[in-house]
C-alpha cells in the first residue's frame, strides 16, 4: 500500500527522511529550492551536499515544483525553522487532492511571535491534522541506519499512532505522544544548550565542566519548556534530555560546533559564512530570549549564549560567570 | 587555620581529592596498603600509577599505617566500594584524637546486603557524623583543575555546609544536600548503565542509539534510586543524571571502556586481568540486581548488563533485546 509522502526541504534531515520513507516503499516527493542540488540528487542518487556517502532510492523524487506536492497524503516540514512560515504560506494555495496530514521535523521557535513550527502550520492549513517529529536523531545515522529512536506528537493519538505506523521500522523505532508542544520545544531549546556546551568545549574545559553546564541545562529547558506549554515528562525523554545530551555531545551537532568556534574566539558573522547548513540554536537562542523576558523566567544560560551571539560578550566571561554563580543548596 | 584530613585510597580520585585538600592548604595524610606506590608518591610527588603526570603538593603524607590517621578531624573513604567494610572495621578500632566526619567518595552498593557506603561505615561508627561526596567529577580532570561541580550530602546540613567549607574552591564548586541516600545511589548505579552505553558503542551503534539508550537509563536510575530510598531531585541533578552523563560519554569513563570492550566481544575475566583500577560498575550490577529482584522493580537494562556481565549472555543479543522492545507511547 504505497503512500504518496512530499518532503519538504532537501538538507541532511530531510534526504535522511525521505530514505526512510522510500526504504519503506513509499512514494516520496523531496522537494527544495536548490534546482541544481534536485538534479544532481535525481541523478546521482546521492545528497553529495547534505548527506553525503549515502545511497538514495530510485521511488525518490527530488522538484522545486511545490504543486507536485498536491497528491501528497502525508507531508513533512523540514525546512529551517525560520523558513516554515513561507512554506506554510505557500502550501495553503495549494489545492491538495486529499487533506494530508502535516508533520513539523524543523526544530525552533519564529522570531517575534514566539509561535512553534506546528502553531505556524495550523494558522495557514486550519482543518488539517498537524504533527510534530523530534528526538535524539542526526541524519547522518539514520542515513546509515544506526538504531534510532524518535518520539512523533500530535494532539490527537491517532494521527499520531497512524504516523508511527508509517514511519517505524527494524531500525527506526517511533514512540507517540500528544504533548507536541513539549516534543518541539525540547528539540528548538536543546540547540541553545549546545552552544553553551561548545563553547565550553572551545575553552579547553573538560568533560566535567561539560556535565556540570548540560545538567543545569535540562534543569533550565524544563523550567522554560513547562512555562511554554510542554509537559515535565516530555522533557525527561527522548524529544528532551535525550536530544539535549546527544546534541552536546555528539561529533555531529552543528550548534554544539558554533559554540566551539564561538570558545576559540571566532565570530558569528564569521561562522555563519562558512556554514552550509543553519545552525538553529542561533536564531531560536533570539527567540527564546524573547519568550523568557516576557515570562519574565529565570534562564542564566540561554541569557549568557544570547549575549555571545547577539552582545558580543567574551564567551570566557560569558562561561565564567555561570560557573562562579552562588554555591549552595543543590535544590535551591 | 590548617586541618588534620585523612585521605584513605591511593587511587585517582583519592589522590586527586588529596590534591586539592593540601593545595587548599590542609594537612593530609594519604593512607593505602601498597608500600611501593606510597614510597613513590612521597618520594616523586606524583601518583604515576594512577594520576600521571600531575604534581602533588609537599604536603601530602603517603602512609600504609591506618595508625597515622588517629589524628584526622576529617576522614575521606576512597578505597573500592567492595573494600569499605574492611575499611570502616579497622577504622572502629582507632582511639581517634576527635570525634572526626567521615565522607564516603566510594561509589557502590555492597553485595548480599545491599547496604550504601555510609550505611556500612554508620554500622561501624555509629557516634560519628557521615557524609557521601559525588557528582561528575573525573580524577584526571580535577588534577588539572578542570572546573567541576559535586555535591556533599549529609542528613545534618550543618556538616554539609561545613564539608562545602572545606572542599570548594575556585575550579571546584561544591552544592549541599541532605538526600544522603539519593546521591550514593546515583552514583553507584549509573556505572551499570555507563556499562551498556560502551557496549553500544563497541557493537558499532552511534550517538542516536546511545541517546536513546541513557534517556531510558535515566528512568531506569530514578525508579531504581527511588524505590532505594533516594529522592527524585536529587536524580535530576549533578549526582544523578550529571554523573549519568559524564559516565556514559566521557573517554575517561572505566565502566564505559569495559562496556566497550564487552561490546566487541572480549570476555569480562579478561578485561579485568588487564585493568589497573576497579571498574565499580560490575560489583555494583551484582548487588543492584539482588535489590531489584528483591523489590520487584522492571529494570531491563541493569538486566542485559547483568546478564552480560554473569551469564555469558551476547551482547549484541542484549541490546537488540533492549532495542526490540514494543514501540508505544513514550509515557508508558
Amino acid at each position: 500500500m504505497e503512500r504518496k509522502i512530499a518532503v519538504l526541504g532537501a538538507g541532511s534531515w530531510g534526504t535522511a527522511l525521505a530514505r526512510l520513507l522510500a526504504r519503506k516503499g513509499e512514494h516520496v516527493t523531496l522537494w527544495g529550492r536548490d534546482r541544481d542540488l534536485l538534479e544532481k540528487i535525481r541523478d546521482r542518487h546521492t545528497n553529495a551536499a547534505y548527506l553525503p556517502d549515502v545511497t538514495l532510492p530510485e521511488t525518490i523524487f527530488p522538484t522545486d515544483s511545490m504543486d507536485a506536492v498536491a497528491s501528497a497524503e502525508l507531508v513533512l516540514i523540514v525546512t529551517p525553522s525560520q523558513a516554515v512560515r513561507e512554506v506554510a504560506t505557500e502550501l495553503s494555495s495549494i489545492s491538495f487532492q486529499t487533506q494530508p496530514i502535516f508533520v513539523s521535523c524543523s526544530k525552533g521557535i519564529e522570531q517575534g511571535s514566539g509561535l512553534r513550527m506546528t502553531q505556524i502550520l495550523q494558522e495557514f492549513l486550519p482543518r488539517n491534522a498537524v504533527a510534530a517529529l523530534s528526538g535524539p536523531s542526526h541524519a547522518e545515522e539514520v542515513g546509515r541506519e544506526m538504531p534510532t529512536a524518535v518520539v512523533i506528537g500530535s494532539s490527537d493519538i491517532a494521527v499520531a499512532e497512524k504516523l508511527q505506523d508509517v514511519f517505524a521500522g527494524t531500525f527506526f523505532r517511533v514512540y507517540t505522544s500528544t504533548d507536541v508542544a513539549g516534543i518541539e520545544l525540547g528539540g528548538a531549546l536543546k540547540n541553545i544548550f549546545a552552544i553553551a556546551a561548545g563553547v565550553s568545549d572551545g575553552l579547553g574545559f573538560g568533560d566535567n565542566t561539560k556535565a556540570a553546564l548540560v545538567t543545569r541545562s535540562l534543569a533550565e529547558l524544563i523550567r522554560l519548556g513547562t512555562a511554554l506549554g510542554g509537559r515535565q515528562e516530555t522533557f525527561q525523554g527522548l524529544s528532551g534530555i535525550g536530544d539535549l545530551i546527544v546534541t552536546c555531545f555528539s561529533r555531529h551537532s552543528r550548534n554544539r560546533a558554533v559554540g566551539e568556534r564561538l570558545g576559540r574566539g571566532e565570530k558569528l558573522a564569521g561562522i555563519s559564512k562558512t556554514m552550509t547548513m543553519v545552525a538553529e540554536g542561533v536564531p531560536t537562542a533570539l527567540s527564546a530570549m524573547q519568550c523568557a523576558e516576557r515570562l519574565g523566567i529565570d534562564a542564566p544560560i540561554l541569557e549568557q549564549v544570547h549575549a555571545i551571539l547577539y552582545q558580543q560578550r567574551f564567551p570566557q566571561e560569558a562561561m565564567l560567570e555561570l560557573l562562579n554563580r552562588e554555591q549552595r543548596a543543590e535544590a535551591d
